[in-house]
């Protein structure tokens, strides 16, 4: 399939947002409060505006009455493919309702963006091969580096929803608990090897039932669409807190999400399977469709003042399990899912060098600090801007996320006064 | 002091809910909504009713018009106290509103009790020094069982806020990954080791600020009140899955509350402090004033048509750290805490074998069965009922939280069969 025209002319150059994308969004421009709309080219489609003066047609609603997806995400994958057929014939090519659309068309340039949704829970997977293989070797030698059950189960740990936050959101370095090997006891300081995790994250758009787990192939058809995601790692907290139960503070200061979810259907094209596995999975496990997605990924460092550096460049296909084999995991036990569960994929590293998704690896544990435009780096520095993005590419268009941007300011100085 | 007598006479004799209680709950009779309410003696106080009637007398408001207590919560400390003195001074012995008030105490006996709060994020800690020593004793042998950061970091690992349920709901056993030491591959099964944790879990009632850390005494300040906690375990499903990340489905089945929430305030007269530090604490993590509460603990289990054991009791004077010691470590990155967070604070076990507070303790990892009435346990059989008990003891009454109790019901023959 190629590139779907529109009327809307920008939609059809070098853009992450031709017709055939149509991503997810929240926005504001002035005082506006904030509502929700689709990317098109250069401008925002306010739905919004659209559902109120009876535009979209829908007979069901109010689905945007609320600056969030959430409502739409629980009306169902009928109604998400509904919508989509609806936005795409107001804006295609010759569309006769251009006169009543047009005027809801807002410049990008001029908005504000907004988390697109509600996050109920937030789960993180470590589910990257090279990821876990290079990590565990820097702690455990390579000949240990993936413990006994990763090529079996995809490992995951919950996370913190009330820190996740749009691109665009400042990123305080934080304080915490760190031990230094030369050191006997610990030290309560600002992180010192503060880092990112390149990720894709999976949002659920249907609920699971408590107590009934759900197959790979209902879980994908759960699946409401994906963001870049960001998640900030203080790896000095992370090394003395996190046996025997796991990460907690060094991942709980932010995970940042790309403003617009792309919806599944958008990347429909671009599905791909999961790499030949070293294990035969258990049943449950198996994918019957594949269920990754081809995905360009790359990450920019630009410190202060200077220029940007694209320090890693890699693809979703690299994972090991797909979301939906997360989700489809993460039901086992019983767990009920909800509408705006977040599922990062885990650290998406490729094989080489500088595709690596994370400072850690990309620095080796900081052993070995990497070239930047006028620089190095082994962690972030203050006031690096840290951009994460991706691209599928289709036949002459492709479909983007927008930047998954942070920018990490200075530590508190003392985080226990209150100005 | 003493016992405060009210005009409800149950209340005034051997209860968990004298006067000086007034713990927070969510009812039902019939096919009534369900409504907002004090426990008091024999009955509920119905507070979603005096409300409406105006009988409560705040001007804010309302507060009682949906089926949990988070907009109480969210209302802040002045208005708990408020709301305190104010219902106390109705309950009295010669109160003059008896005859407005009467009519509106529902029999506890009749009452249908659900979620008592709406859970925002769960979080688990490992708190319990006994309970960490046997565990880590069991697994790496007593000499190296506290982890080396045991000592200075109440640890903990986010949980999943979609499997909190009310005492009373059933808990089926779950499915998971397992692996034995004698097999070379994992299997997928229903867990064999299915087991309890008897926890106190603190209800955050007031938010934190994204990106700020709070103190140890701002902490202590956002605790709402307390409830009993059971998180359910299944330890076969942990030991294969934990390492490195954490515990994760064996944790997710389910986590069972008391359906009363105990207001910090009615155990102002327990607060106890922490054991002496075997090593000295950081000071972000120093308590000022005492912080755990003596609350006599026991757990019962009765095999389906037997008679109750009483397995195990215990104080929650036994943790290591408190909730607010917990609450403000959990806030160091500046993860933002709100209002409805729960923490559980890890098993609370005492140093006796019949103070251990899971039967992978009481059954030393299975391999000691111990006695039941008419038979043993090494972990929980199909069909028996767990309950947690707790009160604090006070000169002529107890604060008590009703029972925390859940029956545990066969596995799914098969879990992906849909009826």
């Amino acid at each position: 399939m190629g590139l779907i025209r529109s009327w809307v002319e920008s939609a059809n150059g070098d853009t992450d947002f031709p017709l055939n994308n149509l991503p997810c969004g929240v926005f504001s421009t002035g005082d506006q409060e904030p509502r929700c709309g689709v990317a098109i080219g250069d401008f925002i489609l306010d739905l919004t505006a659209l559902e109120e003066e009876g535009i979209l047609g829908f007979a069901e609603g109010p689905l945007f009455d609320v600056p969030f997806w959430n409502e739409v995400m629980e009306a169902g994958p009928a109604v998400w493919a509904d919508l989509r057929a609806r936005i795409t014939a107001l804006l295609a090519e010759g569309a006769a309702a251009r006169p009543q659309v047009e005027p809801h068309l807002v410049p990008r340039a001029g908005a504000v963006l907004h988390m697109p949704f509600l996050v109920a829970e937030y789960t993180d997977f470590y589910a990257g091969r090279n990821h876990a293989f290079n990590v565990g070797t820097m702690f455990r030698g390579a000949e240990n580096a993936l413990p006994p059950n990763w090529l079996h189960i995809p490992i995951g740990y919950n996370g913190r929803a009330s820190s996740v936050v749009v691109s665009g959101t400042e990123v305080r370095r934080p304080w915490g608990q760190v031990k230094s090997p030369e050191h006997e006891l610990p030290a309560f300081q600002p992180s010192r090897r503060f880092d990112i995790e390149l990720e894709m994250g999976a949002v659920v758009g249907q609920a699971s039932r408590h107590g009934y787990p759900v197959t790979v192939a209902e879980a994908d058809a759960m699946i409401f669409g994906y963001v870049l995601l960001n998640d900030w790692s203080a790896r000095d907290i992370q090394a003395w807190e996190y046996q025997p139960l796991g990460p907690f503070q060094a991942k709980a200061t932010a995970t940042t999400i790309s403003p617009w979810v792309v919806m599944k259907a958008a990347l429909e094209p671009f599905r791909t399977s999961t790499p030949a596995r070293e294990k035969v999975l258990l049943p449950y496990l198996a994918e019957p469709t594949p269920m990754l997605y081809d995905i360009a990924l790359e990450v920019g460092l630009t410190p202060e003042g200077g220029e940007e550096t694209v320090i890693a460049r890699t693809n979703y296909a690299e994972m090991y399990y797909s979301a939906a084999q997360q989700l489809a995991h993460h039901t086992t036990s019983g767990c009920a899912m909800n509408v705006g569960d977040l599922l990062g994929s885990g650290t998406i590293s490729g094989p080489e060098k500088d595709s690596r998704g994370s400072l850690l690896e990309l620095s080796w544990g900081g052993k070995e600090p990497f070239a930047i435009k006028g620089g190095s780096r082994s962690f972030i520095e203050d006031n690096d801007t840290l951009v994460l993005r991706g691209a599928a590419r289709g036949d002459g268009y492709r479909i983007g996320f927008g930047d998954c941007a942070g920018k990490v300011i200075p530590a508190l100085a003392n985080p226990y006064e209150r100005n």
